[in-house]
Parts: C-alpha cells; structure tokens; sequence
C-alpha cells in the first residue's frame, strides 16, 4: 500500500505541460486560413471542429497523406483515400477534422456521413474532390451529423469568408479542436530558407494521446507550406519523413482506425517548382523530416499519463530494420514504462525485451557484443551510466547516480549493439496510473 | 479527479483470491517427494527455495521441457537445457526452483552458480546430469550463492531425507516457494483413469505473474505424474499441451528470460510404457492438455493487479494461426484490457485490435462476415450481447445489459470470423492500477 501511495503522489506532481510545449506566437505559411467551433459533439462544450483551406490561387496546391493500416479503416480514411487517388494528390484545398467522435466501424452510414461532410465543403469551395475529412474519439458511434453539418456550413458564412483567419489565436485553436485525451494543443511553427535565398514556413498540427503505436496511432497530424512542390515530391518526402519520426513513436503499442499525416503545399511563395530531381529536394526533405519529428515528439510528450520522455537509441547495429525492431520492442514493453515511471533502475528488463525483438536478421545481436546505458540529457555528470558492457552486466552499479537520471522527465536510453554501423532513435514515455484511469472511463 | 477515485474504489474490492483458487487437499502422484525453505534471499523471509524429487525406482523417469526464446537465455535456462539434451530426457531425478532472483543476465558467474547448484542436487543424488534448475525473480542481480546453498544442502539432511514429503501441506508450501508477485500459490491435482482400468495422477505448479504473454512469460510451471511414458512421447504432449495452454495466455505481453514449463514422469504406477504409437496416448494427451490449460488460466488469474478473467475466443477462422494471432492481438491490447477494467463497452477497441493483428493470411478475416459479442459466464440472460454483425455494428446495443456482463469477474469476448471452421481461444486479463504500481515498484 505505500508503493501505491508514493506513486501516486509522484504522479500527482505534473509538469505544466500547456506552459513548456505550447507556444506564445508562430509563423503561418502564407495562403492558409483556419476556422474552428464547439458543435456540441464533446459534452463538455469544448472545441470539436476545425477546417483548414487553402486560400492562394496562384496555382494549384499538392497534398499528400498516410494512413492507417489497420484493417477497419475509418469512413473519413476511406473518404480521404479516394480523393487523393483520384486527383492524384492535385488541387485539394480543405481540410475538416472533427474530435469526440471517430466515426470508425460505422459501416456503410459512417461512410455516408463522412462523404456528406466532404462534398458539404466541396460546394462550399465550389470544387469536386478538394476535401479531407478527418475524425478521432470513440469508435462505433455515429456522427452527430445534427451538430456538425450546420457548423460547417456557418464557417463559410459572413462577408469574405470572415470566420477564416490566419492568426496565431486561431491556429491554436485549430489545434485545440483536433484534441480528444490530449493535455496541451500540438502546434509548431518553423521557417527556413532555401539556397535561392527565399524563405518558407511549416506548421505542424497533431493530437495523440493514446493508442500511439509505431505505423502511426491515433494520431491526426497535419502540415502545411507555401513551399511549391510536385505532388509526386511530396507524398515521397512525407513518407520519409513520417518513417523516422510518426513511425517511431511509441505510447500504448495500439494502433487505431483513424490515424492520418498529411501535408498539403499550396506554392503560396512564388519559386519554381519543387520536384524530386530538384537540387534542393535533399533540403527540403530533411527540414520537413526534423520538423516531423518535433510534432511527433509532442505527441509521446502528451502520451496519455506519462511523467516522462524517454528516447530510446539503438546504435551500431549491423541493419536498421533491426535498430528498429530493437527500440520498438523497448519503446513498447509494458515492464520497462513501469519500471520507467516507478523510476526503479530495473535494467534487466530492458536486456529481456531486446532479447524478445522479433529480428528479422539476428546477425544484428551479439549478446557479448551489446552495450546498454542511462543518458542523462541535463547537463549533469556522468551523463552516460554504464549498465552492460560488451554483454557483461555491470553488478556495481552506482544505484544513487542511476536514481538521478530516473528521476529527470527527460532521459536516454542508449543501446549499443556494436555489430555495424545503422541506427534508430525511438521516443516513448512511461505508462502511470494515470494512463489506466484515463482509458478505464474515457466514454464516461 | 472523480474517475480515478471511482476507479480505485473498484479496484480496491478484491476478490478473495486466495480462498477461490487455492485447494484445500489434493492427489498427489507416487513416487514423488518435495522440500520447501526459506534462504532469506526473499527479504521478507518467505519461502523461496523448492526442490521436487523423484524416489520412485523402479525404472528411470522421463523429463521434458520448453524454454523461452527470449534471445537472452538465464543461466537456469541453459543449464537445464543442457541436461535434457545429454540425457535425452531419461533419468531426470530433481528440480530445484528458486525465486527473488532470476539469475538472468549474470554472465559466465550466473552460469557457474546455476550449474553449482545442480552438481550440488547432482552429488547428493549421486548422480549425473539429473537435476534441472529454474530461477525467477530479479534479472541481473547474482544468485546469493551463500544462501542457497546451504540451503540445499540442508534439505538432503536428516534420517532417510526426512524433509522431503509428500503431503499436502509439503506440496502446497513448494507452490509458495517459487511465487514472486503472486498473490496465491498455484497448486491443482487430477487423477484419472486409463481403459486399462489403473489410475494415474497429475499435479501442477506453476508461478506468474507478470511479464506473462504468448510463448511464455515470466512463467515457471511444472507438471509431474506417475504414469511411464517415454521421453519422446512426453517432449511431444507436452509441446502441444502448451501450445494450447501457456502459450494462450496473457497479462502484459512481456516475455521473459527464464520461462520454463516442465513434466517428470516417473512410471511409479507399473503399467506398460506409453509411446506415441501408444493406443491410449491420444487421451493421455487430451488429459494433459486440459490440465495444463487449467494451470495457466490460474496464472492468468493472478495477473498483477487484475480483477477480470478474460476468456477471448476466436471461432469460424480460415487459418488457426489467424485464429490464434487475431485472439493475441484482441489480449495483448492494452486499449481493450484498461476498457475491460474500467467495465466500459468500448468495443470499438476489440475491433481496433483485430485490424491491426499482423494476420499470415488475409483469408480469415472478412470486414464484412464479423461478428463480435461479449458472453455472460454466468447464468444470466441473454447469455450474448451482439455487438457487430456481419460487419454491421448495433447501434442499438443494450448499454445496461453490456455493463451487467462487464462487472463480472469472468467474461467472454467471442469474435466469430465467418471465413472458416478453425478455432483458438486465449485468455487474458484486465490492467489496473494495481498492475501500475506493482510494477513501478518491484525491486523496491
């Protein structure tokens, strides 16, 4: 019973995440406009709807988008899917998120439902196919069509499309609308310049907090640039970048029927266009990879009851497929983010669920070869402490030191396997009690 | 603030565990003998130190086991393997379990300590190669090698071997001795007849209770009897009867470095030598099944922190392997086993689970054959609750009938494929708060 009690009273100090992660002012990509309301689907009055458009019209924009491959694909997933087939990723200049209801396992009424919701914008745009739809909450329960038809439709009333701006208060509020277990609004702004000496800006929107599984979770995330690009450019560099960071995040391991990344490019700034041939592509890409992976670190950092961030690096090993499977197989072991959150230095399950990583090639894993440590990410001394050395566990370990680096909210796990070169940063957080309470009622 | 007190509240009513699943008397096979002690190794100076003993003569005992395969083998492991593989399973005479350290991750000096324990049962058996060792608890601390030892030796002392018996009481403390986080010991006996007209007898031991998933979890189970078998024909019952059994169980998807389920059949009852050509050996097989499938539901049972008992069944699969992954998946979700404890009908995450099943075969599952119910294991009525049919789910499902069958301790999550006529079922349990802090805590 006092294990209980002083876990619980650690639990109850919480970071103020909303002050730490969400921002005071951004930079918005040019040509984009937002709009959100509170339609009444979430009980609690909050925000639950949110409509991106892309307002430039100097060309047509390029959007691109992943999905989940669970099998029972939400209705706005299928919808989604089929407009990006059919246009081809070309002129799709909406998006509309709604939150509280996944209209997921709907079966032939939800896909009714989220196609009445696509083409309700699409006229509204005067377009055919321009359309995302996006939902996330509970699972097998019909849209409030009630609620959020009349909504949308009010968002383009009023003189100029008023109710769209482009502010910072409306962005976050776009963000705040997509929530659902969420603590704090995910939004990131970034702005950088390519050699031709042009500027252009990124924003990043997603929500977690639960069911985040490597192959993306229930994860929305959006970005949007006034970069020009082809669509063929952006779908290849959307799927680079979302494999080194949405595919390697780890929450709960569940992975949901809803989850999406997409980005939509409008060319606002007015540069040649981008394709994949382009001798700036490799920039771009890597700026929209690290920028991806800041999002999705947001998402672990909200990862439903957790009080801590844990990178988990797998380095040298012979094939990254294995570096991968090694940090998911950690990243998701159960004992290891309760052994993370009790801030118990139990190492040894670490070595098991490394041991358990279903490797494609074993050549990878030498159990005299691996190298496992703590990190701290203060600037604290030592900031490695060596657990296994060259597979020989180290039985004096200085516990206290180890105590430190547990007790920090942000923290490494480094796992050297010394049999090549390739490697993978996965990041995870720890499972709490609160994690349980949250999932045990979250339709109450 | 309100939904973790209700939840806790809940939580806080336990069942009385110990008196639903602990016999007060049992049968006990000939021929076999055990000691139990405490070392002090456990520092609240529970038992933690069990030897079980064969002293039947008359002819030489068959033994086999299955092992992790967990890539970091405890020494235990592999010295127990070791012997099986030099005997062939023949003349195996003794296990000596011992728990609050697993001896896992110890290097060549938890070899050495692990292959000095069984020389120490070896010599006092005046024999070679006839002990197998297990070892659970702690992984990458040093077996207490002054403790143990001692110890051991102590059991082999005395008149006649005095301290090993066969009484209830002996075999009931043995069960206590390998338990770790377990609530109860878990102890069951069975007799039954062969058309020959003779009895045999079955008696198991097992421990969890955490780190439990499919291929074996933190598990050590043994199941010993008197019927003469030979050592091939028991490696393969008792294969299948795991297949069927512990390796359909699951607490938290950890698997660990010491699993290890054994069998000793000693033919102290002196009929003819069962081999697989045996006539009867199909139903000494179905006996041992359902035996070992009654052992480690207990462990489920005693799952950390769990207050449900979770019998998912897959039935109408194209595949058993699709059957059995689909029924993994559905056990393994940690969506699904924090809904399961927070009693809510969020179904949605038993659909969300079979999508995401990494499924061999994509014929097993139809999106639009499905069916999905939750089964009252009581006598209430009705006995199922639909939730999806042929792919549609009911909108108009009976909330209040659902939460009758999601307050029971035992309960059935029936999925029924609609593809085929193969079968698998899994049982698991729900993740509490307990299970949290068990878990956070336990090297403390």
């Amino acid at each position: 019973m006092k294990a209980s009690i002083s876990l619980l009273q650690r639990a109850s100090k919480h970071i103020d995440k909303y002050a730490l992660y969400v921002p005071k002012d951004g930079v918005f990509p040019k040509g984009f406009k937002v709009a959100s309301h509170a339609t009444g689907v979430k009980k609690n009055g909050n925000l639950d709807l949110g409509i991106i458009r892309n307002v430039n019209t100097s060309r047509k924009a390029s959007a691109a988008a992943l999905f989940t491959t669970n099998k029972f694909k939400a209705a706005p997933v299928l919808v989604s899917k089929k407009v990006l087939q059919v246009t081809g990723g070309e002129g799709v200049d909406a998006i509309v998120v709604n939150s509280g209801c996944a209209n997921a396992v709907t079966g032939d009424v939800g896909l009714k439902d989220a196609q009445e919701i696509a083409d309700l914008v699409n006229a509204k745009l005067g377009k055919e196919n321009a359309t995302l739809v996006m939902s996330t909450g509970v699972i097998g329960q019909r849209l409030s069509m009630d609620k959020i038809v009349p909504a949308v439709s009010q968002q383009f009333e009023g003189a100029g499309n008023s109710n769209f701006k482009d502010d910072f208060e409306s962005w976050l509020n776009l963000a705040k609308s997509i929530c659902t277990t969420d603590t704090f609004p995910k939004l990131i702004t970034s702005r950088f310049a390519l050699p031709n000496g042009t500027e252009y800006t990124l924003t990043g929107i997603a929500k977690g907090a639960g069911m985040i599984c490597p192959n993306m979770a229930t994860l929305l995330g959006f970005i949007v640039t006034d970069l020009p690009i082809t669509p063929d450019a952006l779908k290849k560099m959307l799927r680079s970048a979302a494999d080194r960071s949405f595919n390697c995040i780890s929450v709960d391991g569940d992975m949901s029927t809803n989850d999406t990344i997409s980005m939509i490019a409008n060319g606002a700034v007015d540069t040649a266009v981008i394709d994949e041939a382009h001798e700036y592509f490799p920039q771009v890409q890597q700026q929209v990879t690290e920028f991806a992976q800041q999002l999705a670190q947001l998402v672990v950092r909200d990862g439903e009851g957790a009080t801590k961030f844990v990178t988990v690096n797998v380095k040298n090993a012979l094939h990254f497929a294995d570096a991968k499977i090694i940090a998911e197989s950690i990243s998701n072991s159960m004992l290891v983010k309760t052994a993370l959150y009790g801030q118990d230095a139990n190492w040894g399950r670490i070595l098991c669920a490394i041991g358990y990583a279903k490797l494609d090639n074993l050549q990878s894993l030498d159990v005299k070869k691996i190298n496992v440590s703590f990190v701290a990410t203060d600037n604290s001394e030592p900031r490695e402490l060596k657990l296994v050395v060259d597979g020989v566990p180290q039985l004096d370990i200085d516990e206290s030191r180890a105590s430190e680096i547990l007790a920090l909210p942000d923290l490494e796990v480094l796992v050297d396997l010394g049999t090549g070169s390739e490697e993978c940063q996965f990041w995870t957080c720890d499972i709490s009690h609160e994690y349980v309470t949250i999932n045990g009622d979250y339709r109450s």
